[in-house]
Formats: structure tokens, sequence, C-alpha cells
């Protein structure tokens, strides 16, 4: 079976439009740690893969799993200590209040319920989105996207504020200034949609700007911002799929870094390293507010099995110090690419934090022009030298670098290695 | 740790009205076939689980999840044989052009995406519903649901008609009679969605009208309606969470069994045995209309732990035989349930298909007034003397007989001789 086959088999299947990544799309069959094989044996590097949280396969989830599925899979209208014991874990790593959860199976599914929380307590409407996000698939969630419109187009109830660029900011100084600048955004759009007769019931973000280029944003930087929505009636939902557990290294979740408490949080694809299982996070007040509105309740969701899942997952986070590795394979791995810099002019700005980094790719350092088509030739040519990393952003130069929180200084050492002979071969092209 | 104690930390880590089965809730710890055990080590016979469809715990779906979780688990951009296997294998259930599917991780998921298959194929925007169903737990989709009604009110593109009812049917004749009195109701809904500026986009329907109390429907009952909506300009789905994967035991899918090929039809529950698997199939050319509107993506939705224990699911369904045991044990119990009918009056009907039956209380064969409070007396009971059953139905007055596929011969007589004496023993009140 040839990749072309199954490309075939696919498009027959599946439909039109079912995305692959790469320009020769990868067929692998095999993961363990940061390393994946495909079909015909040839061995990759993983740097994009953010879902097998504590490694591909990690035989602790895998045995919890299969231990769990042995012994039973019911629902949570019969009484399990499993999901008990790991929202237990779970809220422990925030700050009070947010001390209770709902077990959802997607991170879709969390913020779908997160945007009916901000409607039950504030008896608003109005969402506020950035202009460069992804918050999910559902109806309801896909209104928040920018980058994939709707087709009947959006709800009156969704406003955007441009999405934060630390390199390209705002009213053209960084810092407190860009801050105030984005604070602005968002008061405009409260009062649009106030005189639109929605109020604002939240400003749903990524803590860390993931899919908007992960802007070097300091601690304190969304206070104005956030300040505004709460003085006009709105809450904050931070939205941790991408950040969240330990991704940033500094910190177990992307809103402690930023210097907040969210209202509410959301947690999707690493929670359970590739088991569907999201979350959403919040206070009991908040909590009760929506549990007295709304009789959520979901099949799946913290069964015995997708519990045990994300408490193993959790544990080899803790136990195998997998948040410190971040923080210190992070900062190697970022040194190296400030070192790239200094050979490769096309490398405009690096930045991150932890395993969640990258480099913008520019034409020219002073016109700071994107070098969109350039950065993905650069992730293909990776691929084809066996290293696998994408590329994002508000023009998608930027190279995303998030691999499995196992990452050693070996793996970042070939990492960077093959970044420099690529980028060293291929032509500088707009 | 008590029941008391579970239910005290679930109130403070889960928050309150997370819902439980029973007045006494039950503290389960292993399940194997249709036995489930509690924490302190009594047996219960499963009469009412569709989730662990081939049985609680059944080895083969546990050893293919735990294999592929061992081997690979990613996500669909990059290429993997297991969902396109999977794919192949379910759609080779339906009857052409129900020949692709998107695989999500609920049933939620499926029907938000059959909402906008609808949207996207007709142009319109207007649903309509039965006004006794639930169709999951998504913003957009708890929309659907009358039992629940969403807080901020329905939005105005959708329109409800009366659920069906074989023991008390809409203009007081059964037969097709009752159908072309349900039509009427289609077709007064159309109007009305017509004049409102939506039109029909869908008719989104269980076809076993499973939550209505699964009335007792001739093939070909669903034709007049089904007809209606067509010449609106509208598409059918059929929600086969609950009917489908050989439940009802005559076919493979409720919509087969009511004589009718609808659409879309939506999948969950069953569909992986407990994994948080779920689906829609369709035509080639209603998910072109999708695929080319909509860029949907789905983290967990078919990757290879999710195809592996769907595939497993559908094999042991068919090598073990589970649908014609369905059958043969379903016809056995019911005439079990109409023997008891001729010693307790409270039993005003008995019926359903396979292994998805029950029987309707009432306080009077004449008048047949609901017994409510008894249904849910008795089903409480049951559960005190092991066998786990509940109700449903417009009054919750059905009980609701639902046991993974493997139901043998002795499980039926156990939940029959147990019913027995619960009739016998528990007063008949109002």
């Amino acid at each position: 079976m040839t990749a072309q086959d199954l490309m075939a088999r696919r498009a027959r299947l599946l439909g039109p439009n079912v995305s692959t990544f790469y320009e020769e799309p990868l067929h692998l069959v095999r993961g363990q740690g940061t390393r994946v094989w495909d079909a015909d044996g040839r061995e990759y590097l993983d740097c994009y893969n953010n879902v097998p949280h504590v490694g591909h396969c990690h035989p602790r989830v895998v045995e919890a799993i299969a231990q769990q599925a042995a012994t039973l899979n019911t629902h949570t209208r019969y009484l399990h200590e499993g999901i008990l014991d790991y929202v237990e874990a779970l809220t422990g790593t925030f700050a009070h209040p947010l001390d209770t959860a709902i077990m959802t199976c997607t991170g879709s599914e969390a913020n779908d319920i997160a945007l009916r929380m901000a409607q039950a307590v504030t008896g608003k409407t109005g969402v506020i989105a950035s202009d460069h996000t992804y918050h999910g698939n559902t109806m309801a969630v896909s209104q928040l996207s920018r980058t994939n419109p709707p087709p009947g187009g959006y709800w009156d109830n969704m406003a955007f504020v441009p999405a934060p660029d630390s390199y390209r900011p705002l009213g053209g100084e960084g810092g407190m200034a860009h801050a105030r600048a984005f604070a602005a955004e968002v008061e405009a759009r409260i009062a649009e949609l106030e005189e639109r007769g929605h109020g604002v019931s939240c400003l749903i973000l990524c803590p860390y700007f993931a899919n908007e280029g992960f802007p070097a944003l300091e601690s304190g930087w969304l206070d104005p911002a956030i300040a505004a929505v709460r003085k006009a009636g709105g809450i904050i939902i931070a939205d941790e799929v991408q950040p969240g557990f330990g991704r940033v290294g500094t910190h177990f979740w992307g809103h402690q870094k930023a210097g907040f408490v969210p209202d509410v949080v959301t947690l999707g694809k690493p929670m359970a390293n590739g088991h569907p299982v999201g979350g959403v996070v919040t206070s009991a007040a908040v909590m009760a507010e929506f549990r007295t509105r709304f009789r959520y309740f979901n099949t799946f969701g913290g069964n015995p099995v997708s519990a045990a899942a994300a408490q193993a997952t959790l544990q080899v986070l803790q136990d195998e110090g997998l948040v410190e590795n971040a923080r210190v394979m992070g900062d190697y791995a970022r040194d190296g690419l400030r070192d790239l810099a200094t050979r490769h002019d096309c490398i405009g700005d690096v930045r991150g934090s932890g395993l969640f980094f990258g480099a913008e790719l520019v034409l020219d350092q002073d016109t700071k022009q994107p070098a969109t088509a350039f950065a993905k030739r650069v992730a293909n040519e990776m691929r084809q030298r066996g290293v696998l990393l994408n590329f994002l952003g508000i023009h998608y130069n930027t190279l995303k670098i998030r691999p499995p929180m196992c990452f050693s200084q070996v793996d970042a050492d070939q990492m960077l290695e093959t970044l420099d002979q690529v980028l060293s071969d291929l032509p500088l092209v707009a």
C-alpha cells in the first residue's frame, strides 16, 4: 500500500479536502518517545506533536489504558473514583478558585461549554476572540475562527481583535504600550457588542497566543484587556489546549506565565497523551451556575478509561520532571536557534517558551517582510531530512517547534543541525 | 470510600446536578459481558448499557486498544490504514450512496456536523426534530432538545413535531393514518420555517424514536413525512446512536428497519464499545459539499487507536453473530414480558425490537394513564435486586431494557423473574 494508494482511498472513503501534512504526506506506523517511523521503516524526529505529550506510546499511559479498559468502562451516572482522583489532582495544579471540572472528549467540546458558562454567569452573549485564532470545530466554536470563516457568516454576537504580534507590535511600540493598544481594541469591541445589544460575556484566548505565532509578551501584558472585559461584566476564558500541562516550561499553565487567573480554563490535546480527553476547569460558583442552568451529560466524558489515561499522563509528567525538562531543553534549543540566526539572515526573530517555540522567517531583517513560501519549503525539506516540524503565525512564516515533552539534547542537536543545513541549502525566495 | 463519600467528593469536584442513576447510586468497579460488580463485590445483571455494545470489557476490543496504543496514536494529518479499513468496513453495512464517513469522538460532535451538512447541501437553515428527543450536548445540538430547554431559548430556525406514540396515536388511529397525521405536523412546521425565512434544511430523528419510547411503527411509516421534507428541499438525518450497530436485531441500522435511506447518518455510543468514537456517514456528494465549505479537522477523531477499537467492535459483532442474538433474545424476552402482562395489569404495552425493548406501565389499561412514579420505583427496586434497567418515554413510564448484545437466555430469565417479583411486591401507585 503506497502513500498514493492511501491518498486515493482517503479521497474515496473520507471525501475531499481532508488535510495532510507536507507536500509528500507521511504514512506513519509506529512511535516511541520523540521518534516515529514510516511504513518503509524510516525514522523521524518528531518536533511537532503535542498530543503524545509525555512521548509517543508512553508505557505507563498505555498500561493504564489497557488495565482500566479490561476492568470497567462505564459513564459518570455511576460513581467511580477514577474521575474524582483525577479532577482532584488536576485542580491541584490550579490556583484557587479554579477547583472544579467537567471532563469532555475534546477541546472543542470544552470550548463549547465554556461559551455557555460565560452566558450563564454574565447573562450576556457577546464573545471577543483574536482574529487569528482557532478554538475548535463545533458549530458554535467554529464561529470563533477567523482563519476558517463559517460558510453562513459570523453570528452578530462575535467580535474580533487584532492578534498580538510582538515582532510588529500594534502602534509600533512593544511592551505595555502594545498591551494598552491591544486593550483599546478590546474596549472598542466591547462598545460595539453593547451597542448591538449583546454585551460582552467573555474574552476567549489562548494565553500563549499559540496560533497567532506565540508572541513574546511579558507577564501582566494582558492585564489592561482583562480589566476592560471584567469592568464590562464579562469573564475570561483561557484556552490552554496548546500551552497547558507544562508545555511552556516555566509554569504549568499558560495563564500562570501570562500572570493572570482566568474564570474558565479549557483543556484538550495533550491531556491524556492521545486518548480523547478534554476538560473545563472553573470555580465552584461558575460551575454551579452552569450546572443549574444546563443539564450537561457527556457519555464518554470522564469515563474510567479516560480518567485513567489522563491520570497516568499527569503522573508521568510529574514523576519524570518533564516540565523542568521543557524549560531546560527549550532554553537550549532557542539558544541554538539564536546561534543559527547569526549565520542565517532569514531568521528574523526567535521566540517561545519551554517546548513550544520557533523562528520567524523573513525576506529582509529591516522590512521584516514575511518569508511565507520559504517557511513552507523549509518545513517540507526538514521532513525529507527526517525532522518533523511545521509553520504557523499571522503570516504563516514562523517555524512551529512543539515536540513531546521528553525532547532531549540529542534531539535538539539533531533538529538544529538539520535546520542549519536546510537553511544553507534552500534559496531564500518570496 | 462509601457511596456517600463519593457523592460528597463529586459535589465538591464536579459541581451540583451531575446526574446519577437510581435513588441509591451505584459504585461500579468491574464489568464483564452482561455483568457488573460494585465496590462491595455485589454482582448486577446489566440490562441498560448499550455503550459496552459487545459486552463489558470484551477481550478482543481491549486487546485492540492496548496493542494500537502501544504502537502509534497520531491523527489524520498523517496517513494511516486503520481509519480507511474501518470506514470501508463500516460503509459496507450501509446501502449505496452512503459510502463516506467522518470519524468524531462523540455522537454530539456527529450531530453537530450533520446539521452543517444539511445547511451546506440545501442552503437552508431550518431544522425539524421531535418534541421528546435528545441528540447531544453541544450548543447547537442542545437546541434540538425539548426535554432540556436551552437557557437562552430556542433559535428561530428550530421547529418541533409531536413525538410519535403508537400506544396513543396522534389522531386516535394507528398505522399509516398515524403516519399521515405525523407528516401533516411536519408539513405545518415546514410552512412555518419557510414563513420565517429559514426554509427546511433537515428533519433529524432517531429512526427508532428511542427517547420517545420506541413506538411500534411499521416499515414505511416515516415515508409521508420524509417525502414532505424532501419536497421542500430538505434532507433526512438519521441519528443511529441508539438503534444502530444491530441493536434492533432485525436489521443492522434503525433506518433499514424503518424502511428508508437517509441522506446523513450519525453514530455514537456503541461504536467502539466505550472508547470515545462517533461518526457521520453520508454520500460522496454530501460529503464533498461539506468538505468544500467547512474546513473540518478533529484531532482525536479517527486516530489509530479509535479506529482499532471501532474495528474490533464491528468484527466481534459479526464474528459472534450478535445481531442475530439480539433478534432471538429480544423476541424471547418480549414473549416473557407479554407473559408477565397476563398476570400484571400495570403492563399496558410491550414493544421494541432486538435488544432495545420495554413495557409501558399504566395505572389503568383502559384510560392508559401513565404509571410514571411507579415505573421509577420499579427501576429502583430492580436495582436493589441486582438487575439494572431504567425508564424513558413521553411520560417516563416505559421500562428501558437495552443490555449488551451478548445478552443470554439465562440473563433474560433472571430479568423476567426479578421483574415478576418486583411487580408483585410493589403497590401500583400514581
